[in-house]
């Protein structure tokens, strides 16, 4: 492994003013129910259409946030962020409820903090206020990745399901009055071990998050001790446990700080068997659980890193591996 | 329409240090034919999918634009950019090849503005050196938003031809031998004006690209005579008269300065209709054609407005219109 500085940023005035999520009835009805600002009882939102549902998510999240901060739409300089479809129609048409510019992201399941760095290097170039954002489906994510809903297809005990939610998150360069800021992010790279294994993403994903992880530890001068949590997205039980022996070759024991966002979301008996994936496990617990906490002073800083899978079933039929990539950045209250 | 000052960035170190494209046969056997550092004889690129071509195209273009900058990879910071396949496969298995970091980008046929606005937001977080991308082909696009290539369906008069090529830029906080700089930018909004027809990309771009000209006019307080010449992405000859008329319903005259990098892509006899569209257009008429022309004194300022259509072929199955976003950077020597 080489390490660079220069995938290291620092960041002044990357203040969070607030963060809403919406989530799925099976999310609700996880670890975490109670924590989010809009559990769904259907995840059809009273659309027509699952795709039409994730994009209402998509609208409500974004206003919620905007609400729940005290500011109006026209506060809003610019919204980042993205969603697992195809051309993130997700975000990309929900964007058009607001007077914001839009600027979309996509890096799979790291997408949500992948949204949370350039919003913060936003802020460095004098916009007042961005919005954050990502989500994901599971009915629109596993029929657009995966096989349509009705084949009712077994799974694998490596898989993990994707979860339903959107995450959003106000930043702002003012100073808040509860100061939670973004200090510190290392923005990842693309790393691919050749995994070929559609059906288990932590162990592709793995190998990326010690990248980054260990990139980060190094850059800053930091070790792990040094953070009351460290969540990764959505490596699931068994990629956590890749990435921990993988850490441990580094020269980093993770194993008392780490979590997993999916892995955490939902309990057992929900038959998610790795845990949630997708891009809303980090937008949901870092919104909805992590603020919470560090609002409540339970945490100081913590280290959120976003993992993401970058194949694409095409990519996948043409016998590509899965290269994955890993945003982090590091909050402190 | 209501206008916001705060979508309009000013960058005091965005530098371009250089711009690198590989284009397809037939865009080389266009206008701009010798304009390219990399034109293909074959457009499968020696590769036995047209996907892994496309991803060929791009491996080049970064690597084509890190040397002529004469640079090495482990100078480059991060890579920012997208193309139009679905997850954006595309450069993200390309930049695994690379130390960089990367920030995967969609913003449709907008992506290589997008990716000029983020790299030199980026710059001023610290970073040195970005590299920004983005492209398209032919044959993905075609298959993918479209028909098997097999069917050989007729195509309709308003329809663009998706170029194919990949234009890179290496943009760094270091004053360069030939100043050019990125000096400002508008980062367009999410516009839909109900444009049902995904034959007429043209028309359902126009308002977008006239939304974001119009607001970078009134927030600089600039009119169009300031500008050598103004480039949209690939509104197409119908869309650019669309534009012109609505820009002087708006109080500015631009029939002067405006060309489409789609538009002019291609002669007449090349049977593309209204010309070029697809993230290729603006990539390569930018690195390859507007860079020179500045570099030589043609031109002194100049305006880029990269113009994205955000539907997906499942939208439009759903019954959805066309949102369409256009990005603009303000070119300065």
């Amino acid at each position: 492994m080489q390490y660079y500085k220069k995938r290291t940023l620092v960041f002044d005035n990357a203040n969070i003013a607030e963060g809403y999520t919406v989530a799925g009835p099976k999310e609700n009805d996880g670890r975490y129910k109670g924590f989010f600002d809009l559990a769904l009882k259907d995840d059809m939102f009273g659309q027509n259409t699952f795709e039409r549902a994730e994009r209402k998510m998509f609208e409500h999240a974004i206003e919620g946030a905007i609400a729940k901060a005290n500011l109006t739409a026209a506060d809003i300089d610019v919204v980042i962020g993205g969603d697992l479809l195809n051309q993130i129609v997700s975000v990309a048409f929900a964007a058009r409820k607001q007077h914001a510019g839009f600027l979309g992201l996509y890096n799979a399941c790291a997408t949500f903090v992948e949204s949370l760095i350039a919003g913060s290097a936003m802020l460095n170039n004098g916009l007042d206020y961005v919005l954050c954002t990502a989500g994901s489906h599971f009915s629109t994510a596993e029929r657009q990745y995966r096989y349509p809903l009705e084949l009712g297809v077994l799974r694998s005990p490596v898989t993990q399901w994707t979860a339903t939610g959107v995450g959003a998150t106000v930043l702002t360069s003012h100073k808040q009055p509860v100061p939670i800021r973004i200090t510190r992010a290392t923005v990842g790279r693309v790393v691919d071990y050749g995994v070929m294994d559609v059906n288990n993403m932590g162990a592709a994903m793995a190998p990326s998050a010690c990248d980054t992880l260990v990139t980060f530890f190094k850059d800053t001068n930091t070790v792990p001790s040094d953070y009351d949590v460290i969540y990764t997205g959505d490596l699931g039980k068994l990629g956590s446990d890749i990435l921990m022996d993988l850490a441990r070759q580094e020269g980093y024991d993770i194993s008392a700080q780490l979590h997993d966002c999916g892995a955490s979301l939902y309990w057992d008996e929900q038959q998610t068997y790795q845990g949630g994936s997708g891009a809303a496990c980090s937008a949901l617990v870092f919104n909805a659980v992590l603020l919470s906490r560090m609002r409540r002073g339970e945490y100081k800083r913590i280290l959120l890193a976003g993992t993401g899978a970058l194949m694409s079933p095409t990519t996948s039929f043409q016998g590509d591996s899965i290269p994955a990539i890993t945003h982090l950045v590091e909050v402190t209250a």
